[in-house]
Parts: C-alpha cells; structure tokens; sequence
C-alpha cells in the first residue's frame, strides 16, 4: 500500500459533544487518530477505543497531517494556538492543516485563518450543520470553505465525517456566513420551539402531546422554504394569496396574550411580532413575510422590543 | 336520496386568503355554498364557481347548517354577530352551527363560545394548522374543540376541507391552547427564517442559495423533536451528550455579533439569546435545549432583551 492510500494521521482537538464525536468518527474509519483536551479526563473512551492522548498542543499538531479543532469559540482555538506557541517558543507552528470545525462568525473566521497563515499552518474552516449524534453517518452536513486546492487534498480523510461536505469557495469566511444565518434559523426555531412546550404547559398539554402537531408545524416551515426563498430573490411579495403581514400581528397578538396570561416569557415572540410590526407599519401589511427578509436586510431597526405592547 | 346524505347546506363568513380557500374546498365538494364578508367584491372568483353571496350576516347564517366563520380575529367574529343581531332586532341567533375557523388565544374563544351559547347558535372551534394554498387537500391540519357530538354530527360535512381533522375535546378553548403553541412555533421560525435570509442578503448569499440547507436545518427541528418532548417529559436535561446552553450561547453570540455587523435587527435572537441566558444563569448550563422548555414554564421571566448586551 502507497502513502497515499493508508488512512491520514489525524488530530481532534476538543472533546465536547462535537469534539469526541469528531476523534470517533475518524477513529471508526481507521485513522490513527490523536486528541487533547485542555480538561483531561474526557477523552478516556476514546482511549479505550484507540486515540492516542497528546501531551499538549504543540504534540497534538506535530502529530498529524490533519488537525481538526472544535472548541466552543473561536476565542478557544486561539487559546489553543497560544499554548502551542508558547510550548514551541517560536513564532511559527508546525506546516500541518489546521481544519476548525468550531461554529464562529465571518470576521472572528478571517481573522483566525490570517493568524494561521501567518504562523504557516495552512487553514480550512468547516461549519458543522448537524447534530453530535449524526456525525459519521450519512446524516453529516458540513460546510467547507478556504483554498479549494486545501479542500481536495483533505476531502478523502474528512469523508470520515460521514454525509455530504460542501465547498462554498477560497474566501475562509464564506461557510461562516452560510453558518451564522443557519444556526440563526436553527436556534431561534429551537427556542420559539420551547417557548411553545412551555406554553402547552402551563396549559396543561404535555410536551409529547403537542409534539406531533409541532412537527407537522416544523415540517410545513421545511416545505414553505424553497417557495419563500424563491418568493424573495424574485421580489414576490404579495400576501393576497396566502396570508398578509397584517393578519400575522393578529396572530402573534393573541399568542403574546396567551404567553402572558399563562406566566410565559413572550419576549422572543414580541421581537418577533415587533418585526412583523415594523413592516406592517413601513405600508407592507398587504405583503407576505417574504416580504420580512428584504424589509430586514435594508436595515431597518425595530423600534425595540419594549414598544410592541 | 335521504335529507341526510345529499351535501349539507354550508356558509362560509370572511374572504380573505383562508375564508376563500374555505369556501372553495365546500364548493368542491359538492356543498351548496353561501358566502358573505364585511367588503363586498373578494367572493367574485368563487360566485362564478357557483356559490350564493348573503345581503347579510344573519341572511348567511340562516343560509346553513353549518356556518363557517374565518376572520382576522374573535374581535371580528365579535362584530358579524354584532351585526346579525343588529339585523334581526333580537336577543337571539338562527339555532346553526357555527363553526369558528378563526386563529384566537383559548381565553377569548371561550368567551366567543359562551356568546353563541347564549344567543343560541352551537359553538364549534377549529385551529386550521396548514396554510390556505392546501385546503381541501390530504395536507390539510384542523384541530377542534367543542361539544363531541356536535363535532360527530358534522364532520362528514367538516371532511370537505380535507385532511386529518382531530378533535380534543369538549372545552371549546381547547384547540385555541394548542393553535397559540403550534402558531408561537410557526411565527418564531418563520421570523427567524427571515432573519437568517436578510443576513444571508447583507453577505451577498442569496435566499435561494441559503435555501437547501435552511431546509435541511428545518427538517433538523422536525427530527429532533419528539426526542426533546420526550426528554421534557420524562425530566432528561443533561447536555453532555448532545450540546450544552453554555455552548448554544457562544453560538448565539456571534450570530448577534453578524447580524449586528451586517445591521440586520437582532432583536429576535438577542431576546432567544437572552431566555439561555437566563437558564445558564440559574445553572443550568450544562444541561440541553430541553431544559430551557422546563425553565420556562416554571414562569421565570427573562432580564429583558436589553440585558442581552
Ligand atoms: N454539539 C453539537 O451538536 C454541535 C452541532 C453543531 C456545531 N457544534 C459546534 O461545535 C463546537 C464544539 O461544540 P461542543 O458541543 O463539542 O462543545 P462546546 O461546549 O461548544 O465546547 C467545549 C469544548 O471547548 C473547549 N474549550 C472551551 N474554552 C476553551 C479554551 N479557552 N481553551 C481551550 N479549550 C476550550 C472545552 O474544553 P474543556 O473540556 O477544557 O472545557 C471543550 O473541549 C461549537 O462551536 C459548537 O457550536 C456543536
Ligand atoms: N392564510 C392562511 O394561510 C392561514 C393559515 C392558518 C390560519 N389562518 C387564520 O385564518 C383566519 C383568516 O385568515 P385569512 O388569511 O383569511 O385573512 P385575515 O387577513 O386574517 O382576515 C381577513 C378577513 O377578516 C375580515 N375582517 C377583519 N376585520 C373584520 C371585522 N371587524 N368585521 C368583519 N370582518 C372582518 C376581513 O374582511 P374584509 O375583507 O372586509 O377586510 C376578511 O374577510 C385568521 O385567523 C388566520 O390566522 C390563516
């Protein structure tokens, strides 16, 4: 067997959640596989399993030709860069690929990948679409981006993760942008979500008994998706036909009423009712919520949650 | 053919986008269709389809055996009852069935069904789950409340409109407790969706190519909810194996920090933002999304959007 054939060295740095089912992943399929943690201890099933614990960071680096990093923020990788710096009393770190698997906005991702740059680690950003418990199934989304030459070369080794890997382009922010906007969708829902369990609560509907009307209702947002988003691009936004903005502060209305009335936190439904508000009020009553996403990228402030009564 | 098995005599009151849809899924069905809305003229399309337009509110309701009501809200319900009574010079209604499609909070429905109890008209409520575009198909999602047997009598009649139809109860405020959970979902996501295209936007990603993976992450929410309503009700927090609030607040950290860098209103994920931080702060940090349900419903009101810095 050629070099190039036998699974790659890899690093995982960080064992959260994410971070363990990362080093588990590439463990499974057959990569020699190095991690470190800055807390010790919560890698010893992973040990048992095969990875090899790493001394520090600066062994953790030197020890692979891809190292993945995935700490809570981007704040954390530096501290990690730090401490490698620090061990190697020099200003430059081992040539390896340093592929940062951490969820980061697009500027705090470019300034990472400039320090890289400049201490000769060659950088990949990866934004992780999908839940600990999927990664290296077919389940797996992972968004790429960074020189696209990087990329291919790491493409075989990263397959580990499982799924599909996507490359949005050399820019290393870009799968940042892509992320921001996603995890936007993804945790506002999550948390409207248990606003809405919450809710049923204190209205004495378990969570199990809402839960098959809620994810018929978290399926329709799926399916309505593409329509709207086509609805957007095309500045499509009459609401004459579905439902108008102005029939949506009504409805918002009475759930802020009935969150209030049950002791429910109904702040993030008044945001929402206040951005509805504001739109309604800029004359877009008539218009579908297609019409939300270009009201909001001009610019416009809401008048702050505290005037939607 | 019996009285009983010839389609039954139905009114739809209000023609806007849902009201229409309504009317036109009765006509499909072969029902004799009365219509009437506060504006004249929205019912053209569907008078040339066949159906009769009322001079009146109580002409409609008198039209019927089933008299569907879908207006903006149970205040506009209010008003075309106000205005049959005013119509008929008297304390009472045409003993029918009104059939109250309209989205409203519990506590105003069970004032609405007390008010037809009283003016002695029998009070059905219904929650339409689904958008009007999929009335009269399989896609369409009705909840309802209210006396059994009056829902027995007339769901036959109730079919027309397609789909699953699922009744809850005899507390006509029943379905409206689910509708304000489910809706709270729908409108947070949907505002958040919007959200997330406008930052897309700011960063010259547009709606159609965020569009794929927003999908995916919606369907992400669908999949992973009945495991968090079963985790909410079996009293399962811990994050340690899935993701931690500590960590969901680092995300939404920097996807305010996007938002706010791009100047799209971060209003909607500060105030969700600000509901984990207030679990975290109350040490719940290390537990999952789930917590946040069971937080939230012991009645704990956030620090308010503005502490969310
Ligand atoms: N969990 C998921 O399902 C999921 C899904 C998609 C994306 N992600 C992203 O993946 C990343 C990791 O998430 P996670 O769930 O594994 O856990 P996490 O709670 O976000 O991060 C925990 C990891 O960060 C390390 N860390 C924190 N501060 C550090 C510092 N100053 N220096 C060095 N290490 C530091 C922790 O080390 P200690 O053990 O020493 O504290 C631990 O390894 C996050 O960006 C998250 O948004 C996670
Ligand atoms: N559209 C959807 O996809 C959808 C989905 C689920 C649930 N719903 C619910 O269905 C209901 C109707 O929605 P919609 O989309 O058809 O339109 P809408 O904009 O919510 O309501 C418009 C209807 O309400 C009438 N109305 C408003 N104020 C009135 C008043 N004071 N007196 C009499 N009539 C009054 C309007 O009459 P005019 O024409 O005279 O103004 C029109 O018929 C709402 O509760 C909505 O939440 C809608």
């Amino acid at each position: 067997m050629t070099q190039r054939l036998s699974p790659a060295q890899v690093t995982a740095l960080g064992m959260g959640p994410m971070g363990r089912a990362i080093a588990a992943a590439f463990l499974a399929a057959g990569h020699p596989t190095t991690v470190w943690n800055r807390t010790a201890g919560k890698a010893d099933e992973l040990l048992a399993r095969g990875a090899v614990w790493a001394d520090s960071p600066l062994a953790a680096l030197d020890a692979a030709e891809v190292v993945n990093v995935c700490v809570i923020d981007a704040n954390a990788v530096d501290a990690v860069l730090d401490r490698a710096l620090a061990e190697s009393g020099r200003s430059r770190l081992p040539a390896t690929t340093l592929v940062n698997l951490t969820s980061e906005g697009p500027g705090r991702t470019r300034e990472l990948a400039a320090r890289a740059d400049g201490l000769g680690v060659h950088y990949l950003d990866g934004s992780i679409m999908t839940p600990a418990a999927v990664i290296g199934t077919e389940a797996t989304r992972i968004l790429y981006s960074g020189p696209a030459a990087l990329f291919d070369r790491h493409r075989h080794t990263l397959a580990a993760l499982g799924g599909a890997a996507v490359h949005l382009g050399d820019d290393p922010g870009r799968a940042a942008s892509f992320d921001v906007a996603l995890l936007n969708l993804f945790w506002t829902s999550i948390a409207g979500l248990m606003h809405s369990f919450a809710l049923a609560a204190r209205q004495n509907v378990p969570a199990t008994a809402l839960a098959p009307h809620a994810q018929q209702m978290a399926g329709l947002v799926a399916d309505l998706l593409p329509g709207l988003a086509a609805d957007i691009d095309a500045g499509r936004f009459s609401g004459a036909e579905s439902a108008s903005l102005t029939s949506v502060t009504a409805s918002l209305d009475h759930i802020v009423h009935a969150l209030e009335e049950t002791g429910v936190s109904s702040a993030v439904t008044r945001a929402a009712k206040n951005a509805v508000d504001t739109a309604v009020s800029a004359g877009h009553g008539g218009d579908s919520a297609a019409r939300l996403a270009e009201f909001l990228s001009r610019g416009h402030t809401n008048r702050g949650p505290q005037a939607a009564g």
